[in-house]
């Protein structure tokens, strides 16, 4: 027996506009304390690390102890893995490059992960939900942008630079929507929120039909799947749109990389089969016929309030073990 | 010491429609002997198979030795790297599912890998050529048709069922050209021969211009290059517009997987700058920002006589020694 303590549990972080999320997160994914603060309260990256790396210190005293963490983990929009910063973010207050993982590790002393949310959830579903056991498959995460990750012969491609899993920002309509990234045709710009509300829009020109869409002052994707339950017809042609161009675009990944599944997250696939039924039938038929019919279309299988912290935990592990005396 | 003989030699086999060719290789890729026959000759798999080991076991005889030989690798178009199988090959005279590896391993009483012609291709370049030393790349092989094959973080991506890479039948357009597959648009319809034979029939259409082309009766992908160097405009705008198609279907692919290079094979991209140009031009403007003007677009450097058997070669150190007393 070495003196060398096994370190058991790990620190899960999720970082998003609204809030930013903690949790102490042990190896068989259970997570024993989590605790919260709004992220805009810090507009200043330097304060946010400050006060995030006393939130942890002092919950994880209070949560098992210190010594008993092994390392953190951290989900975070516009995130590299390769050199754990967080580059050009859209969706947070904090603006450039931002060297996070390092500003973290300095101040707590451990070693910390920082992953994209796409990846972070795939390394969850991999561990704990859908993608148990796949080596092969494909993340896809829809809210208010589209993101993704491929894993293929179980490992994450990070790509190059760790810029992989743009799948938002590929070409489904080479003079479509303009995108916010300056493009146009981007497929998020068809399948993330503000593209189906954009769909739902057209639809409402287009036609004369009635539909409970008209009264809705602030449409959202969410109030349309409502809609679509009660059987209103503009609500569903307007997730049989987005899901047929979402369709087409994973078509062709697949046709590419043969996944054995393609996993849906974010708040958007919560429209079920309103978005995923067409998605499927687009899907088949623009897919090489040699996988026509075999790849699985599943939704995320972990808790919604759990699945980012979950998934960080599980990056947490991938780092070595962080000390200034090795 | 063991008695166990090392073995430092492999064969590499390519089959094409055309010819079926197979060299004795070094490991450091030197061919040492090579050698082929019409595979025509054989439309009947059993007799392929039977010439074929015959042919291999006089040859390494005369080269070396059969107990200087460790495997074997082969590049056939259709292939399965995983089963060992040719499946439903349009390019071969030989129909169905059919267990190559097996048959030859039966034969040859050595272990047998094969795969598509692109993983090959892929696999001598990362061994021997442009990839060298890379981990994350792509390439692509143009010619009758278009294959691919992704390596990412080392590692060739073979997907779930081993049908990654069918680049070529990814969708660009919609409403686009009908493909064999059975499919429209399907990227090859633009981009490999027969698809860059419309494109030059639609602009001899199109236009009054005069044009070398149209004096073509037996118009060539490799003829209208020719014409491209004499100053030919509409010879210059065939090229133009496959590579805007191709960089278009490409930087979707790199936005999704963030690639360091693609390196283009096949007889079209000896065409060269008249259709790399307008393809990386057309790249750049439509693949993600944190990836623009980064990839490299680079030709195959290994020479095209021994492109394949050299790949085949690297694939034949991929597979574990066979022995039926093992």
């Amino acid at each position: 027996m070495s003196d060398a303590v096994v370190k058991k549990r790990v620190v899960g972080i999720d970082i998003s506009l609204e809030e930013t999320t903690f949790a102490v997160v042990d190896v068989r994914g259970n997570i024993l304390a989590k605790d919260s603060f709004p992220t805009l309260d810090y507009p200043d990256v330097n304060a946010f690390v400050a006060t995030l790396s006393e939130r942890i210190v002092e919950f994880v005293e209070q949560n098992g102890g210190y010594e008993t963490v092994r390392s953190v983990g951290i989900s975070c929009p516009s995130s590299n893995f390769l050199t754990g910063c967080i580059v050009n973010a859209a969706n947070l207050p904090w603006k450039g490059v931002i060297p996070l993982s390092a500003m973290l590790r300095d101040r707590l002393g451990l070693a910390v992960a920082l992953a994209n949310d796409a990846m972070v959830i795939a390394m969850g579903e991999q561990a704990f939900g859908s993608a148990h056991g796949m080596r092969d498959f494909i993340v896809v995460s829809l809210g208010s942008g589209m993101g993704s990750c491929v894993f293929s012969d179980g490992n994450v491609n990070l790509g190059y630079d760790g810029f992989a899993g743009e799948i938002g920002h590929t070409c489904v309509s080479l003079h479509g929507r303009q995108c916010g990234c300056g493009k146009c045709g981007c497929l998020e710009t068809y399948t993330a929120s503000r593209g189906i509300i954009i769909t739902a829009k057209e639809l409402m020109e287009e036609s004369d039909k009635p539909s409970l869409m008209r009264q809705e002052p602030d449409l959202t994707p969410k109030k349309i799947s409502q809609f679509c339950e009660q059987g209103d017809e503009l609500a569903i042609e307007t997730y049989r749109r987005t899901g047929e161009v979402l369709g087409l675009g994973l078509a062709n990944y697949a046709s590419l990389l043969d996944p054995e599944a393609i996993i849906f997250a974010g708040g958007i696939t919560k429209a079920g089969k309103w978005l995923l039924d067409p998605a499927k039938k687009s899907f088949d038929e623009h897919v090489f016929h040699n996988i026509q019919g075999k790849v699985k279309f599943l939704a995320s299988e972990l808790n919604d309030r759990e699945r980012d912290v979950l998934g960080a935990s599980v990056l947490a592990w991938k780092v070595k073990e962080y000390s200034l005396f090795k």
